[in-house]
């Protein structure tokens, strides 16, 4: 099988190619950008010179990536708006698009335009793009040939999250998520915000009340609760390069032993998924650089709050780790391949 | 007027001896510390050699403390049940006594025991000890010679949210606040838990739910609501050395432009609070090494909440600088004398 | 094939099983450690959870650990001295041995006594245990069944140099070498100097003139050169968790077109060394997490010096990656098996 | 006395307005930028919220600065070039001009013109304008009325090293530098380089062999020596913000006691440099956020070399505090005023 990753040139495409390069399974056979097309790929990531050879970026619009025969799998790692441009044609042509972008995360066009600013690029493909967190959906979503790869705040919100008010365990009203991310969920940006100096021993929240990951996570949890679920989400940005810390307060429906049961029976064999004992706290620096999510929670008598950490990745379980994952299991390769 | 640290062999204490070095109305007479006595400071505190000059670190017993005339003023950086073994003599010899740990903190007894896990050590001198956060007390506090200094987390709680508790601009139920800190926040332990590279890069919570200085944000909170006052309290480990930022979520009893006002009038002429626009957003960095507080705070009309975010050095505002502030308001210095 | 990892509570331990768990030719068959028998692996190193599954630190002695039949191969991740007790019956049995620790680093009974300050412990295995740099060395040390790997900064140095003093392209006079190391290299010690407030925004030297690091080097480059090599070696810590970064200045004793083709000779077809043109400074973010050296050099005309600088991962090529790099090479797997 | 910083958008300059905002002797009374005209200061500096009030970046040519009677001492925090257009009718005016850029730093307008690519802007002032690091020089320089101050890597360099060259406690033939500097040292530029996720966690060399600073501390070290001083100069980039540590490995001519002897003649009395006993590292971390710089140095029997380290903070030592140490040192205030 033969993938190829375009737009990589920020941080979750070099994750991309880092672990296709290592996947036993496929062949990293192109890799895209439109500024850095010729260039050696070992030049802009020269973390993976061991790994990419004298591959190059090259450059290919849409209709002639969608023609080539040789490419099976295609993982856009795009800005919204644009990745649409490559998703509609690759489907067209019979492709596997996994899409890591916002296109096809939300599935209300009227909030996709109100939280992106813009009208929903390909909404007649809305249908066929199933929204995937692995160990969250059911099996169905492995017939679909457009996928959407959900973003990094909201995977560590909904892993430990859904499970819970899909059985009433939370109360789907008053939910409140802290987040704290590394600095690479900005990507490669070139700002002055995001130079060393300015991040460095920094905390700092951002983008309240309203950031875009909001929608997409309103979205999920209402579908998981069959109930309206407004949450207060703060987003933070952390002094590190890399990991989310999502804190969660939710009002308890059930007892801890509920939680924790609910937890064990819906991540049971799922090998990127790890709950921890109440009063262990997960990490960031434990999940850092895996394709893992540590989760565990505290039961509070006094306010009848749990209060539920988790930790990933979030350039791996919160971008291209997920997206390789999702790959895994479409085509039956083992869930870990290239993974560990 | 001569002032002594006590106990001066972690961190807050090397603040304290760094901003009395410098204090253009205090000599820096007495330096205490039962591990390091007969030590230079300059070898132990290297960040302070051009300020210590020769001063060494001494040993002396409470009572030989209580009985010196040269010493006017005490900065007790002990332990909790530590620090009333000094407060006690001193105070009976009419000493000014500044103390840093939980001893004076809260005025229940028994909350205390609860959270600290020991009956009070000298509940006698409760009445005489106001707890003071200067820009929130009234001034009578400046007759008191034994006063406590508040805790690091509380203050970057208690300086946003008690003006708005004690005007009914947010409802006192239902709070929830997250806090991250650096790892000073922890002193100098020496703890697997606290070498370099378990905390380079690494987010994690800890002390869920009910983490010791929950005890005196709620005493205080409920004292400016006149009302109950049950919060979540999340405090979190963040990779920095210094800086606290909170977080907190409350539910709106007023206008964005009530909260304003109300910390606008609270806070006029507060060297040491800084009260940011809405939509811009406290940094520990902007603070870090200053005794100011910056806050902020959202509206959010999907949720009726306000977000509100505060951030402080929890050396300085949050220990050190806030003890020398109420040392400049007591003796009527300049507020700002030393802390600039 | 069945490997042990003994001692491994330390990070190169854990990065040894790191690597052993996704071995493809390997089976991690029992990790021991005496402060830590009957604890699961998992708890101890939570980074690698979703790769030991419910693996435990044994205490074997030994004698008992030479004895079984089940084990292969042993890597010792140990004090130098303490080595020595295992390396002896596990070599008398017949098994297998990568010593990771300084204690077969040294062919000289008296340079070791000078610098570990304590005789030799065991003489009689010097001779049969080679010390390898894979890229280095010549296919005869497969021969043997235990194996010196290599010290961190010592590896980070002969890379480079030992090839431009073999064919006598630099002098083997006035070497000044200078290092930085991430915190790491200190291992998971708990002491006040290595907490993260002392290391963190910290850049300082430690161990002038005569780090133990230095023995090791001088004697290789002196076999290198058939020749005294005096070098000056100034080890430094740097505020980072991994990583050495090695500038060398040595005297040219040719072009530095000889230089490059001595290396482009040298590491043909060697997957793990990356010889970066002249002016492309190596970054110790570009190989941290893999086995890979980066090294390039300038020449300075106005001083006749050649400055090369090298980086490596001090847990990685610097000490574990290597030892199973060497695995590798030994048994005939592919050379990077386990390793990108 | 009033003063004013002509180019304050980056580090140095925002020193330079904490500094002169908090001098017992000065008046901060004008702030300027071309890019940040009319902007308020505390826009731009949050850090300095608490310290400058209602001032607001200004833009006035050269020619107009030079004609405000209000104004007496000007820093250049400029480009090299740009200063020059300013202190030449600064300087024509009668004005104090302290230049923390390269143009007046050199002697040698053809070393200038080598290293900084372009004609001396200002060949005519060269001779009015000392070179001066305090501890260094004599006295006369107090008459000037143009003082070049010196670039940070320099300064690390100079202080320990000047006066064991005027002495021949060293010799002025082979020296070697490496210099690690804290990522402030590039000043606030925005490029992918400097962004929080490509320096955090990485070291690398850069510039060699003949950075900028290179110019200027041979052209000091040879006026010391009164002899050719033809040094290697290796500068990198530390994972930190502030701080540069600095390790000079040069040949003995004299004994260790001899080196202290110099040392401790030289900096009796000198607030700002502390001498640390042999086998003491001086470390950023100590000086960081001071004017100090750490100096020490060990014996190397094997090699008749001398290893020294110093240690100071680049904006503070090393550019804007010793800036204002001229300012104090110029206009008879105290030494230390403002800067402890």
């Amino acid at each position: 099988m033969n993938a190829a990753v375009i737009g990589a040139s920020g941080y979750s495409g070099e994750e991309l190619v880092r672990l296709l390069s290592r996947h036993p399974n496929v062949t990293l056979a192109a890799v895209t950008s439109r500024s850095l097309a010729g260039k050696p790929v070992a030049d802009v990531m020269p973390a993976l010179r061991h790994l990419v050879g004298e591959l190059e970026f090259t450059h290919s619009d849409p209709v002639v990536l969608a023609a080539r025969e040789d490419l099976d799998v295609f993982f856009l790692a795009l800005p919204h708006g644009v990745a649409s441009e490559y998703a509609d044609p690759l489907f067209q042509a019979g492709k596997t698009v996994i899409d890591l972008s916002a296109d096809f995360r939300l599935k209300s066009t009227a909030v996709y335009e109100q939280y992106y600013g813009q009208a929903h690029p390909a909404p007649h493909l809305l249908a066929a793009a199933p929204y995937v967190i692995p160990e969250l959906a059911d099996d169905q979503w492995k017939s679909a040939s457009l996928i959407a790869c959900p973003g990094c705040y909201p995977t560590s919100v909904q892993l430990p999250l859904v499970p819970l008010l899909k059985q009433g365990i939370v109360k789907p009203a008053g939910i409140v998520i802290n987040s704290y991310s590394g600095v690479s969920g900005a990507g490669r940006t070139v700002a002055e915000d995001f130079i060393y100096c300015e991040r460095n021993e920094s905390m700092k929240g951002y983008g309240m009340p309203k950031h875009r990951h909001l929608s997409e996570i309103e979205e999920q949890l209402e579908k998981a609760a069959f109930a309206d679920c407004i949450v207060q989400f703060n987003p933070h940005l952390a002094p590190m390069s890399r990991g989310i810390s999502t804190t969660i307060v939710a009002k308890a429906n059930g007892s801890l032993d509920n939680l924790y049961a609910s937890w064990n029976a819906t991540f049971a064999g799922k090998p990127f998924v790890n709950v921890l004992p109440s009063g262990s706290y997960p990490d960031t620096k434990h999940v850092s650089g895996t394709n893992r999510a540590d989760i565990s929670a505290v039961y509070d008598p006094r306010t009848d709050n749990f209060v539920i950490t988790s930790v990933i990745d979030n350039l791996l379980k919160g971008a291209s780790g997920q997206a390789v994952q999702l790959l895994n299991l479409k085509f039956g390769f083992a869930e870990t391949a290239g993974l560990l």
